[in-house]
């Protein structure tokens, strides 16, 4: 395995972070899908340890793995779009050099997991719309994702996070443009959702409003709401708990419902 | 084990089949959890096979397990609320024999299918009503149940099944009281809901209204929606599947996230 990273311009911190099985030269053509992670983080930083886990949780899984350093609060505002953008030019390089990567780039996912399950969310809404392809000046089909995978996601500041006024404005200054469910339509990808139906940060109404959404729209989804456990879990077991509340081994079960999922969908 | 089967009145051709447990004399004392399972069948007829089969899984969980053979169509127009009150009747009967049937009756959870997934919701809102404890000549207590456990169900008329309003006809002439989403309330129990988001016979929009409804009620809940699957899957294995597509490995996961959940729910 090679780890590299990859600055996503001159004037911004953000960057991609890979890690890429090298060449077999026995098997010296052999890809492999990609899955890019979208930490959470309140939009303030990332939890780049746990990204890196999360991120090896897919490379175990088969996939050329990645996580994505967005741009914050307190280096931009009002922050979006430039989360989108961000995440359209790492779609685009993977794209770019599939060859070198070895990236099969016909399959291409994005998890995301919080404030990076709102970032996935949108960008399966918006990725051919031309205002975000011209921003990142990349083509649609550079950026288009093959399924997403939401976990415990905001989806829309409707539905109950953020609970301060002062943490939307530095979001956004048009809430309804960030309201994910509210602008899916028949490009979206494939997408599995998971969360806990207690999550007292953000309420698992959001991922059931996007699911609506998703249905609606005749989009294939897959939706896991689990009984118990708190905001954040990530892989849910030991390697990422921070807390003795958020091992729960129930919940652990969507690593492998995502795996399935993405060997049926991708 | 004994089989026991156990007529629901004089009048009727509903009753209730159980495989019970029998007495240890190394530990006489023991008591187990129970679980009804109410099986789909359109309300025509039940496939009392797949029933068995579905109460066998329960008692393999270390359940006493029964499954209830309620009125059909073409038995009594229009049938509702004929089924809730053999539920009841059923519920009644558990308790009242749970000395004798080796039953916890702080532990007894009911597991509806399709059609009996709708017989279980509607049971879930109106179990402590006035007009079915008394139709039933039961208590409120006697007849609570701690949980509920419902698969791919009907949940109501407004949302896809039936098709056909000669079916709906049938079942009631008042169809907004057979509309489950629309009468949870503070008094539900906990309740688990799996199903296929392309089920072609009853959409899965039937399983988010309910769980919207729940979640807005703030009763726990869990929800899994799976994204492939015919109707009527049962186990989702070999055992019940009736066709090919019937065995999804994915989908049969159901059962142990149903098993975890209940255990730490009852």
């Amino acid at each position: 395995m090679q780890i590299i990273k990859e600055s996503l311009g001159s004037n911004t911190a953000a960057y991609l972070q890979g890690y890429l099985r090298e060449k077999d030269p026995d098997n010296p053509d052999h890809v492999y899908p990609a899955m890019i992670v979208v930490p959470g983080g309140s939009y303030t930083h990332i939890p780049e340890q746990q990204a890196e886990t999360l991120a090896m949780a897919f490379a175990n899984m088969g996939y050329q793995a990645f996580y994505l350093r967005y741009s914050f609060v307190d280096e931009k505002q009002p922050l979006h779009p430039a989360p989108l953008i961000e995440l359209a030019k790492s779609m685009s390089l993977l794209r770019q050099n599939a060859s070198e990567w070895l990236i099969d780039p016909e399959r291409i996912a994005i998890a995301g997991f919080s404030v990076g399950g709102h970032i996935a969310a949108l960008y399966n809404d918006y990725w051919h719309s031309q205002w975000l392809t011209k921003q990142a000046a990349v083509t649609a089909d550079e950026i288009q994702p093959q399924a997403i995978l939401l976990g415990y996601p905001v989806i829309s500041p409707k539905l109950g996070f953020p609970v301060k006024e002062g943490m939307l404005a530095q979001w956004t200054d048009d809430p309804d443009t960030i309201a994910a469910d509210e602008h899916v339509n028949n490009q979206n990808a494939p997408t599995f959702i998971w969360a806990t139906t207690d999550d007292p940060l953000v309420p698992s109404a959001n991922s059931l409003a996007y699911a609506n959404a998703l249905g609606q729209a005749k989009i294939p989804f897959e939706l896991h709401l689990f009984r118990h456990g708190p905001h954040g879990l990530a892989l849910a077991n030991h390697l990422t708990a921070w807390k003795r509340d958020a091992n729960q081994p129930h919940v652990a079960h969507w690593l492998k419902l995502a795996e399935e999922w993405l060997n049926a969908t991708l």
